[in-house]
């Protein structure tokens, strides 16, 4: 089968290529073709028995997407898009890239024919408050953000195309990644992940928010689970509804720093330095805490169990990066 | 202030225009410009002290919301669109006239930058089943047509053009309107109107689906009515979300006929004839029923409180268009 990732040089589209070229398969069929694009060159995974090839492009360019829908993929990732913080600040950006960039490939892939299955990363960020307590899978939409927008939007059109018939979509709605490998970044959310990743590597992490604050995470690893299910699943089975919100592991801070004690011990714990940030919070407390998720769990859906474990799949997975400085893993 | 209407030559538009050109104002001001926008000359209605001027063109086409927009209106009601049927037919045409054409319009008041209340006309059809049995407010929307994705992404542009502070934007989801005026039409909803309008005018009308069916419906003066309302609303009492299921009459079929037994007598409802129509009924069981409606109601929005209102309106508003044939306007 021939396969398509965009946003493949992203930290999600990394990984889901080096599984997919570590796999050799995918949804129990072998992948001879891997096509990759990003708008910086992905890297060139070197795949046993299948063509790799590197796109670099905007798929808002008229012609873009044609190209890639030309060699008609049998399953697509769409991950491209830029983030919730840059398409708040430049809004024709967000606009052109994440609705503009989605429409086009979708266009493209009806016009191609092929009808193959599309999964599109969808994002909890389709929700806006009030919240209830638990987010149920029926909750109504109503996105407090352009990028919520704009994959909202996107939901909508996957859904629409894969009801007429010219693809067959699945959209999944990831809840934040946690432990994201990495340098710090300027995210709202970037705490949630430099909390446990810092202090593992020995350097000091801000915590802006406070303790109580609970939030639904999913590692790396669980995240491209999500996506490799998603191709692989029965489209009859899922009906027509076809985005989902993820499953995740909903805990408060607190609860992910005494699983860092756990892991790592008090020292480790003591590089937190609590330094309240009211312009976090006023953003932080409208998030969503806990999902019910219900829906994707019975189509076989799954996330870590526990705080824990997303500690220990981050040392298993991006340990050498995460523990380059502090210089001894911790037991797990 | 300056009015614009799009889709000012549809039904709707022209009972909306002729009643602001009726009250010469809008909102408590006074109009002094009527813009009227469509794809054919919407009737040029005659207005005291206002500057009243037809625009013929495609929302879609670039430079034509461009200029539009230009004029600064204060208010823009966003009637125009294809209907589901078309939208369903012509996929490509539903899309540019649906999506683009309200994406274009949005853009123009943006850049324009004179932060209009923007009142859009949305519909029941962003909903998909199954459904409970009352569709709450926060019910969420999983459109099964084309045209309700459409409508339900103009929602979301709408709701994030508000919250940037681009415009004031209130959305409101018209349920059916009966009974609508003039000749019977493809629409799978026809039925509804036309087992009410033909008897009064004398004539046969075919009934497709079995008595039991329920549906909401409100009469094409409280459409009217509802824009007019959306027009004149405090944003800060609407909040953020900006989407509103309107009220209505929910009647079963067998109730609508009773309500035109008491208005018109036995021998009108005879020309009812029942003929099941599997491809019709495939249709409207897929409909929702029963809508909340609740934050509407609140915030003012009214519609009739009975079907006998409804057919009382009928009449007064398009009983001689109603009554040619049968002579005799019935009782009521």
């Amino acid at each position: 089968m021939r396969v398509l990732v965009t946003g493949a040089a992203g930290m999600i589209g990394r990984k889901l290529v080096a599984r997919i070229a570590a796999d050799g398969s995918l949804a129990g069929r072998k992948v001879a073709a891997l096509d990759l694009h990003d708008i910086v060159p992905a890297d060139c995974a070197s795949m046993a028995g299948a063509h790799v090839s590197i796109h670099v492009g905007d798929l808002a360019t008229p012609g873009e997407a044609e190209a890639l829908a030309a060699a008609r993929p049998d399953v697509v990732f769409h991950l491209a898009g830029v983030v919730s913080g840059e398409a708040e600040a430049d809004f024709e950006k967000g606009y052109r890239v994440n609705l503009d960039g989605t429409r086009a490939l979708l266009e493209a892939l009806r016009m191609a024919g092929g009808r193959p299955r599309v999964v599109f990363a969808s994002s909890i960020a389709v929700f806006g408050g009030p919240f209830p307590d638990v987010i149920p899978d029926d909750f109504h939409p109503t996105p407090m953000t352009s990028y919520g927008t704009q994959k909202l939007i996107g939901e909508a059109l996957l859904s629409d195309y894969t009801r007429r018939g010219f693809l067959d979509g699945i959209g999944i709605r990831l809840p934040t990644i946690c432990v994201r490998p990495g340098k710090p970044n300027k995210a709202a959310s970037g705490f949630f992940s430099s909390i446990i990743r810092e202090p593992l590597a020995g350097q000091e992490a801000v915590l802006p928010v406070p303790r109580g604050v609970v939030h639904t995470h999913a590692s790396p690893r669980a995240a491209v689970g999500f996506l490799l299910h998603a191709a692989a699943i029965d489209g009859e089975t899922v009906g027509h509804r076809r985005n989902l919100s993820m499953p995740g592991v909903a805990v408060s801070v607190g609860e992910q720093i005494e699983a860092l004690r756990r892991m790592a011990g008090d020292t480790t714990v003591a590089l937190i330095r609590e330094e309240p940030d009211e312009a976090v919070w006023a953003i932080v407390k409208n998030w969503p805490s806990r999902f019910e998720a219900k829906r994707a769990q019975e189509l076989g859906f799954s996330a870590e169990s526990d705080f824990d474990e997303i500690i220990r799949v981050h040392l298993e997975d991006d340990g050498a990066e995460g523990t380059t400085r502090s210089g001894s893993p911790p037991a797990g």
